[in-house]
């Protein structure tokens, strides 16, 4: 068996059996039932994705994943892609936001260069795993073959088994790339049957001709791109990009190891949706971290059944989205395993 | 003058131009315009709160203040009154969930005895800045006189002043107290006009007879103690509760030495509600934490003009949502911090 095809075997839901233990044992905790609300819901989810009953305090990382998009010839973004590898040099030295938020959340950060279209020297922490330098134009015909496509879900995988080796128990997704929303807009639509114009964003900030080019684009990428109904890789390799395959191997790679994963924005959370399309099981790891401001990502929340922890109008990616929810995360942990019982701490409960 | 003279002739307000040029570094940072949403809202605020350009990363205390309520002798909770002597002592003894989720946030926890029913013997990290044994019942006369509220607002103000000296600089407030969301209730329809079926919830979780026995409460009270318009001190004194007149009085004090406060639930947020309408200037200095499930917080928000930072089912209190917010500030004090230039990165800006 190929790589995938193993992770893919290993693939289990979430035991449903300790979360409802785990809720009977909040159920105890002094405080008024159900009190602590979503808290309490992580604290079950999390649990049933570890299948622990009461689990470790959680041990971080946050992956990000850059690429360049052939789309971005078609003028779609606000910014020259050369800012993909920039910024990329950007987070090898720490001044990006996803490393100010990684640094807040006690989370290591893991970035690797999917196929940014500059060749990057060797960067301090960035690693290099080029399927190809940038898509090929989505617009014209399949961003990446098949063969990229696996491939890019196979370095996703085994950047999370090595993670979970290492002693990860809770990775967040993120990513960088100029263009990569209207590849998430494409994939978006191929995944949903929703329009390009119900799915498209203003990115990084276009004005209203430039969006309106925009839906052009991922409407002509969708015509020329059409694949076998239900052939989810096949859907992601035509409008996705290296980034976004790479982050659905995270998806796969960490489900398989029982390991959540926060999405993060529009294009992370295409990535996990992607995951959960290829094989459903996969979805139960997920926790959607937050709603961004871009249009498709309420579609694709409510493609992958999520409600997201966080709402704090952000649009950047990167993982920050993601990030920032590590600590609910944590808390809620802390929650199940530090909290004192009625019996415990003598408190008298409800009168019933 | 008094210490509350005092207090009240330090206040004012945030400083706008401080707001303003912190925003302008932050649409400097590698990010596109905007992009880190309420984050950069935050920054501003906090900046503008500590009139200092570049805050420090927050140094953070929870003041969780308890104290029982005369109105519990009318049958309003779902928990019996011992409760709230009980919890102080879980609160001593590390198990209660605001124990778990200051640590989390690393944050100090102050628990003071505002006036628990039950004399409590000395616990460690537990006050004592006892009023009384307990609030007069307010569906009868007034819970406390002018002089009780007095000195429960000075008893906040010294505490806010004490932690400001020990280099304190971010705030959550937190509360306990048997039946203090009836008077919760009646100080927001006081302030807001609202009627009792529209500002009573369900506390600690009571069923629909009790609820609708609890409205009644809430009218009566309001009936006994109509208060001169526009005395926000007599309103606080007759409808209010010794730990939430104490939690204004932290409200004040930290506004004057230009800390911020995050509010937390209903209770807290009365008590924040309450500051505001002795000074208005001490609204500044508060940012709301979450939105709680009650049915009164939404009228104490808008009526305070803040908008919730997290949205995550609590009705816990005890100052759970102003801990778990403390993360969102201190991101938003990290990002403005650490966060690189697309100067100094070397990154391309958007293309005009």
């Amino acid at each position: 068996m190929t790589k995938l095809e193993t992770t893919l075997a290993l693939l289990r839901p979430p035991s449903a059996e300790i979360a409802a233990d785990v809720q009977r044992r909040l159920d105890r905790k002094t405080k008024p039932l159900g009190s602590l609300g979503r808290l309490e819901e992580v604290a079950c989810a999390v649990a049933s994705i570890r299948r622990m009953p009461t689990p470790e305090l959680p041990v971080k990382a946050v992956v990000v994943m850059a690429g360049d998009h052939g789309v971005a010839d078609e003028g779609v973004s606000a910014f020259p892609q050369a800012v993909t590898g920039q910024m990329v040099r950007n987070f090898a030295g720490g001044g990006a936001a996803i490393n100010v938020l990684a640094r807040q959340a006690a989370a290591q950060l893991v970035v690797v260069d999917m196929g940014v279209k500059e060749e990057l020297p060797p960067l301090p922490g960035v690693r290099s795993a080029r399927v190809a330098s940038g898509t090929r134009n989505m617009a014209r015909g399949p961003a990446m073959t098949r063969a990229e496509a696996v491939r890019a879900l196979e370095t996703g995988i085994g950047i999370a088994e090595e993670l979970a080796d290492a002693g990860v128990t809770l990775i967040a997704l993120g990513e960088m790339g100029i263009a990569n929303t209207t590849a998430a807009s494409a994939l978006t639509a191929a995944f949903t049957g929703l329009s390009p114009a119900e799915v498209t964003g203003r990115g990084t900030g276009i004005d209203d001709a430039t969006w309106r080019h925009k839906v052009d684009v991922v409407q002509r990428a969708l015509e020329v791109n059409a694949a076998p109904p239900g052939d989810a890789l096949d859907t992601l390799a035509r409008l996705g990009g290296f980034e976004i395959a790479g982050l659905a191997g995270v998806v796969l790679g960490a489900a398989s190891r029982g390991i959540p994963l926060l999405t993060d924005g529009f294009i992370a959370t295409a990535g996990a949706l992607a995951a959960a399309r290829i094989a459903p099981d996969a979805g139960g790891a997920i926790l959607a971290s937050h709603r961004s401001v871009e249009a498709g990502h309420r579609a694709l929340l409510h493609a992958l059944g999520k409600k997201p922890l966080l709402d704090l109008d952000l649009r950047l990616g990167e993982g920050t989205g993601g990030a920032l929810a590590m600590a609910i995360v944590e808390a809620s942990i802390r929650v199940l395993r530090e909290m004192a019982s009625f019996d415990d701490a003598g408190v008298s409960g409800a009168v019933r």
